[in-house]
């Protein structure tokens, strides 16, 4: 193994200026903007499938040949996040050679910065998250990312030994500062508080990098982008220092990613943007062309959550090998929006919707979901009543009554949980007699509460929209209404009165969701605030006023749901802290115990 | 905060020996045994319930008037593992202060060692997983864990700063080293690859410590500890010092605890020991008393797991305040198993054994699970047959062939899937209506393979066997029935024939698991290589002779089948790496494309 990681990264590349700080480049009289071709592609790199993720980089460098610089995204050559995967053995070494192979297959004089792992000598259990400089055949500098993010979704140090020192690398007269993901964001584009000992930016600045080039696999979360892009214009007018970034695009698993990109000069101009989930260009940025600051307006975020739902339902789709998805219409709000953002993933000729009427069913709920079918021109529409599985599944249970067999009543909550379970036994029937991924459409604030039923409507690949609050779901049907050109609908695509009537889960007569839970809007900013901001019950009370009986009362549902929300479908997230992977939570503690539920009077 | 953790935990305890290396012991040419009467409470604490632990450790501490010393296992104030509860504002708090009130609360002249999170002024972010010592009313010293593991279910990283020097206390004319969990075993009880930078153990020896005491929260895996008992006895005679150990007991989750205590003497002397999963005698151990050495056999890893799974079943129903579960029996020998443990866990009498006979079950099948049910004294035995529900799918579906709707032949997988559902909704429908834990019955070899049903036979709260592979299902069966009365039972509690019969899911005419996989035993072989050892697939293949097209085949199925394990019920982890949290793996990535399928012929 040649290209081993050495201590002191990139210490051949920069060794010769290592004492040598260079003065800042705002200070000096006159810039000389970096006379530098940069490529950025926004490569979706898959977990696992270094052949085509190899492939798909030099295809990236064949495409752009006016580049001098090419920047893939972190972990490119693995896949972001490779979890466990990394461990197995021939992992790493296949994606060093990869690097190798890619290195002397490359033109003369071009650089290329790789996101890849890396051994390193120091560990022989953990390796590098690295970012690997290759030019002329030759590996001729690596950087180890040196903030290794362990908040949310991020286990970085699970897999990962941190870099301890900055490494750069001087291309074409300029010195080009190699950063990776969290060493350029420090958790303050997700506002996480971190005990990092290190600041990744300043040391390169200090060692008289006039380039920075930070490589990321940053997870989208609403409003994120905005807040890097701050990041980035801030830090390059402090540094006086041009900030180059590429995030990876496409989906994993949870995690939507939005291919975004951005060059930002030395005195704050935006050079270049490509916006979250817009289309690459295939071009290449001038580093040096005269230009203007691009002017960026923060995104709606219904817009936001709308495409990043639709990337990570194509993802997941398309990655699974699958071509067909299958969504329950119940009429309401929750499934037509599933079904809509589905439509705007894989077309609407793709989606089949699946009407399973009971007798609790309102007469307007099979008339909404077929105009929601005709809307999305789905590619089918199949009315399966359940009548006849939850009539056999009470009779079942009914004459084992003898044997000790529990009655069940009409509208218990057996019986309601015995029609969702009937609409799923369905679903998957068809999926595996047919093909289609099915999508379930609980929404985050039924997730939050337990408002669901096990192996009823959470049967499914993907909870589409686990992660969108109650409101936020009538949000993104406005936005789709109002919007449906931009989404890519003919028409607006979610029936009227879907988002007038009140939200009914329409297991037992003249059932409403009001009738369990507290008012949507209510529950939401509860649910907003203890999970997605992690405030303590005390400060919720104080800032909003609830009755802390209420809030308590909430907390405690929240808690108690914990156990549906560990054997839920995959949720995309979209929010800073979404049910899943991010948020590891008791199931059988007492959280309720803790003092998070003691109302505190002073604000904390 | 008056308490808090201050850089150089316990420094006011050590300072005026900082520079004093004393002579190890083993050395001096008298030993003086440790004049002290030490207490190890098995404790149970529970996740979030701070109030309840700490009157645990004060009754324990009450009735243990004898003793000079108390050492509780790691975390035991909040409860391990904490997960993302410990970031809850206030959880930290509350644990100091109930130290706090603890401390002054104890007899005087008694050190108590606590394990609880504390605060660091190094971090706001991360606090200090300690071992607080208290005395005389005050805090007298304060241990961080040192070594904090990442690998498989860890995540220690997440939550806490890692102490960077050594922490004792000077107690009755003895220097007692604190050390917390991984401090001591440092991976080496589950052979895990590390890259830790020191050695907590020989710092305080170097520091004169002649006692040194570790509490722990270890999870339970087959064959551990045993090699922490010989771990212990190793490093005491090396560095001639005496070793305190004590594990919490209970369970959380997918965690078992054994409930171990050691005391082993500077020679080597195994003085105390508390077997896994043994009651706590309530007494003290005096570390001066002439004693002889225990002889301590290796308990059969059968018996390991009937225990540990037992104290998984009891901890899961206990903590969630269930007295009865269900178990649906179809004469095989997972089922039998999962109802006998069931029964050992919770009585019999709290067992019901739900039978579900279809067109393809064989006339045997429920001959013998209602032997069973009379073995194992279950409180219920119902008798279900899924017959109409089954029809009632297939007819629904057929009247939506003119919808298009999917035709589901008779044998073909959407059948069976329908039958092994219509179980799943039968089981939660009682479970629902009469209350009582469902328990799956799937084991790891089917798990691996996806040879389960999701929202069928995977339906539950707890997958009793989903870490047991199933040749060691076997194995189970025959040790409770060689060994019935050890294990609690009236009369060998498996039907021979459920043992004796070839493995079939009944799920089509003559179907035998055979068919479909290939012979368990080698099956078995490749997953406990791959999954638990973490071994390629050249390594596999090298060592068992095994075709290269086979084990290449297993590993696909395995990795395609990961969709179904991330929303399985929770898994009580015995072996060295369980499905679930302590193997994040990719869904829908390639690992597949990766270098873990190419045959090695070199060993690696």
């Amino acid at each position: 193994m040649s290209h081993r990681f050495r201590s002191g990264p990139g210490r051949d590349s920069r060794g010769d200026a290592r004492n040598r700080v260079l003065q800042p480049l705002r200070q000096r009289p006159c810039y000389r903007f970096p006379q530098m071709k940069i490529a950025l592609p926004a490569l979706d790199a898959r977990v696992g499938d270094i052949e085509a993720n190899a492939s798909g980089i030099a295809s990236a460098l064949a495409s752009r040949p006016a580049c001098d610089v090419l920047v893939t995204p972190e972990l490119a050559m693995c896949g972001y996040p490779p979890r466990d995967l990394l461990l197995r053995d021939g992992v790493i070494p296949q994606c060093e050679e990869a690097v190798r192979t890619l290195a002397t297959n490359m033109p003369a004089g071009v650089l290329v910065l790789l996101g890849t792992p890396w051994s390193t000598a120091e560990s022989s259990s953990r390796c590098a998250n690295a970012l690997v400089a290759c030019r002329d055949g030759e590996v001729v500098a690596c950087a180890a990312k040196r903030l290794l993010p362990g908040y949310d979704v991020f286990d970085d140090d699970r897999y990962f030994r941190p870099g301890d020192a900055p490494a750069w690398v001087d291309h074409a007269g300029h010195r080009i500062g190699l950063l990776v993901c969290e060493d350029l964001w420090q958790a303050g584009d997700v506002r996480e508080r971190t005990d990092y000992q290190a600041d990744p930016v300043a040391e390169l600045v200090e060692a008289g990098c006039d380039v920075l080039v930070a490589a990321s696999a940053s997870p989208f979360v609403v409003g994120k982008h905005d807040r890097q892009r701050e990041t980035v214009v801030r830090l390059a007018r402090t540094h006086g220092v041009t900030i180059v970034t590429v995030n990876r695009a496409g989906a994993e698993d949870d995690l939507v990613f939005d291919g975004t990109a951005m060059v930002v000069d030395p005195d704050g101009t935006l050079r270049f943007h490509r916006a979250p989930f817009a289309a690459d260009d295939g071009g290449v940025v001038d580093l040096a062309a005269p230009i203007g600051h691009i002017a960026v307006d923060e995104q709606d975020p219904r817009e936001q959550r709308f495409r990043a739902l639709v990337s990570g339902v194509r993802g997941y789709v398309n990655k699974t090998g699958n071509t067909e998805v299958l969504v329950g219409l119940s009429g309401g709000i929750d499934s037509a929006v599933t079904a809509a953002i589905a439509a705007a993933a894989v077309g609407g000729a793709h989606v089949t919707g699946v009407l399973m009427p009971s007798r609790h069913s309102s007469d307007h709920s099979v008339a909404d979901a077929r105009e929601l079918a005709r809307c999305l021109e789905m590619g089918g529409c199949l009315e399966v009543s359940i009548e006849s599985i939850h009539d056999a599944v009470l009779s079942t249970l009914a004459r084992a009554e003898s044997d000790g067999g529990p009655p069940v009543a009409e509208g218990s909550l057996a019986d309601q949980n015995v029609q969702a379970r009937a609409r799923g036994i369905l679903l998957m029937a068809i999926s595996n007699a047919r093909g289609g991924l099915v999508l379930s459409t609980g929404n985050k604030s039924e997730m939050a509460a337990g408002y669901a039923t096990l192996y009823g409507d959470m049967c499914g690949a993907l909870a589409v929209l686990g992660d969108v609050l109650k409101m936020d779901v009538y949000g993104l049907a406005e936005w789709m209404n109002a919007n449906h050109e931009i989404a890519g609908f003919r028409e607006p695509p979610i029936p009227v009165s879907s988002i007038t009537k009140p939200p009914s889960a329409e297991l037992r007569p003249d059932q409403l969701d009001q009738d369990s839970l507290p008012p949507y809007d209510v529950l939401d900013e509860i649910v907003r605030r203890w999970i997605e901001e992690e405030e303590s019950a005390g400060r919720i009370v104080d800032e909003t006023g609830f009755d802390p009986e209420l809030v308590g009362g909430i907390l405690r549902m929240i808690d108690a749901a914990q156990f549906k929300r560990d054997q839920a479908a995959i949720i995309p997230k979209v929010s800073r802290r979404a049910f899943g992977r991010g948020r590891p939570w008791p199931v059988i503690g007492r959280p309720g115990a803790a003092p998070v539920w003691i109302p505190a009077t002073s604000s904390s």
